[in-house]
């Protein structure tokens, strides 16, 4: 079975702290009426600091969706390769042992996909297959974690590579200022990820049964506008609520597959904002606690979207406390409503 | 071995002849230096007819990329439903037969992908695996059908839907008249189509063995640039010489498959235009009238992106002239340049 890797994870060096954000939007809504909400939205994010591409004032000018674009590009090009050399390093192997890529971003748009470029600077084989994911925005990294899992196991011994790309400032728009808008702006960092999944060899998470559920008409409550100026995001208020039905799917789950998701050893959820981390243990029946990596990322990160499941199980890899065999999850949750899970073990021996 | 049902495909009502086009051209075109390469292009382009979404005076005007992105979203709703509810029947398959769906469409962005709203309103299980892809072009269609391949190996016995929904017409940009822009403003159409692999049952193709290729350095010769006007399709005149590279590829993947690729009973080309056609033929040492299903579509739609390939399977089908076991190959073309192949065998008896 597939083994995930040790996944790299960089963020940009601009950092905005939590402080900067609620001065800016004193100064950003300063005598309006969403004053008051957008600092208190800001202000319950648990986002300590978060990471971006461009200084804070080169963030707030939108310059044009062609720049952005092109910025995106730009940027992409620069950031992803030394990642994803560290990842590769991870997994003891090098850019022709792999035989897929995964490149999952909703943030920026590109035809051809920088699977293309990657394969043509990086020195991946021609015949690597290209799978580039636009649309599953924050739960991509799940979504990718689960269709290389599957590559995998179609075709056996073969390696996924897993990008994922996102630079949520770029989707920053002055003029909206809806509750979604006020609380996104407060929660979204920058942040790009890289991780292979072994089909043969390593040592990590072993997949073992993946699966995909749509919390029914809730298509609207996470989503894109697309504007002339780009991506406009738009976050329904229902959904911090949203856990209450994901839990018993999480749960269904890991029955089908012999274990109680409440006594777990790992657990890496998406961070998609406090009240999803605190919700989700409370229906789950496990302890605060158990979440730490993925409320580390949200702390240090913000949301930085498909990267944050790579940056948990990051921290998993770092903190190296379990046990062979230890059993946990991984679940990704964005637009759909979508929870993108992963059921699967720890392994510390070669190959298992 | 998973198997590849009739597809369905659909085409627009409103019908733009070469004779309108070749008027059209003359009239947007009038006393400009392109005038006459226009025409030329246009009437080398061997497309009789295209359909296309709106009325051609409506398709002609830019209304802004918002508006251009909403008439994708309604018209997808409207056009797609009724085009898988035929590919299911063509499978004997219900909604909730199926497992994952595959959505591709580089024509329109929306997030969530279409997949969610299909899920919620064509009574398909809501445990359904999404796959959107959006940056694979024409390419997308044959991409579509190998990671469907690759979702029934993994998950033995599982049914995908792919579902194709190109409106080109969508991405008409009025003032571009460089080389790639006069061609492809006489070349693209718009239509839908969808298909089922089954994972247990059925009868059509079995895909058997899939494979895919980037063209070195070739990622800025099919390409968007977005720009605040939408998607601008940006096409370089070496395209049409791509098929020497390409065919040394097809033939080795047949090869692998113990099979000669200029001795096989069908064949499904991405048919991007008469050359790619012509020069594969000749490359491949098979007679013109291999690619017929391919150059059907040409004439009859135009380069209708992701489903040129469905539409062809389907014109297979239609013809009826196969006997059980013939052995085939389905390719297609796009941004990379990318190529996505498979090879597989004509099963006229239920479930092999």
């Amino acid at each position: 079975m597939a083994i995930l890797c040790r996944p790299e994870v960089a963020v940009p060096e601009y950092i905005v702290t939590m402080e900067d954000t609620l001065k800016l939007a004193e100064r950003l809504h300063a005598g309006k009426p969403q004053l008051k909400l957008a600092m208190r939205l800001i202000s319950s994010t648990g986002v300590r600091k978060r990471h971006i591409i461009q200084p804070l004032e080169q963030t707030l000018a939108h310059p044009g969706f062609e720049t952005r674009n092109k910025i995106y590009e730009m940027e992409a090009k620069r950031r992803v390769p030394p990642v994803i050399e560290r990842a590769l390093q991870h997994a003891e192997l090098s850019a022709r042992d792999i035989d897929a890529i995964i490149y999952v971003s909703c943030t920026g748009f590109m035809m051809p996909a920088m699977t293309a470029w990657l394969v043509n600077t990086m020195g991946f084989r021609h015949d690597t297959r290209q799978i580039p994911i636009a649309q599953l925005g924050c739960a991509a990294g799940a979504a990718a974690i689960n269709r290389a899992h599957d590559f995998c196991t179609a075709h056996p011994g073969t390696n996924v590579l897993i990008v994922a790309c996102e630079f949520c400032s770029l989707c920053y728009q002055p003029p909206d200022d809806d509750v979604g808008s006020l609380l996104s702006d407060g929660l979204f960092g920058d942040a790009v990820g890289a991780v292979v999944l072994r089909g043969r060899g390593g040592t990590g998470i072993r997949l073992e049964r993946n699966a995909a559920y749509i919390i029914p008409d809730t298509e609207e409550w996470i989503s894109y506008v697309v504007k002339e100026t780009g991506f406009h995001f738009r976050l329904d208020k229902r959904v911090p609520g949203t856990m209450k039905p994901l839990a018993p799917v999480l749960r269904e789950l890991a029955e089908r597959h012999g274990w109680d998701v409440g006594h777990l050893d790992f657990y890496i959820i998406h961070a998609g904002g406090p009240r999803i981390l605190n919700d989700l243990c409370k229906y789950l029946g496990v302890p605060l606690e158990s979440f730490r990596y993925s409320r580390a990322t949200l702390t240090e990160y913000g949301n930085i979207a498909s990267v944050v499941v790579l940056d948990s199980i990051s921290r998993l890899f770092a903190d190296n406390q379990l046990k062979d065999g230890g059993k946990g999850i991984i679940a990704g949750f964005g637009p759909g409503i979508t929870a993108e899970m992963n059921v699967g073990s720890w392994r510390t021996k070669e190959g298992q």
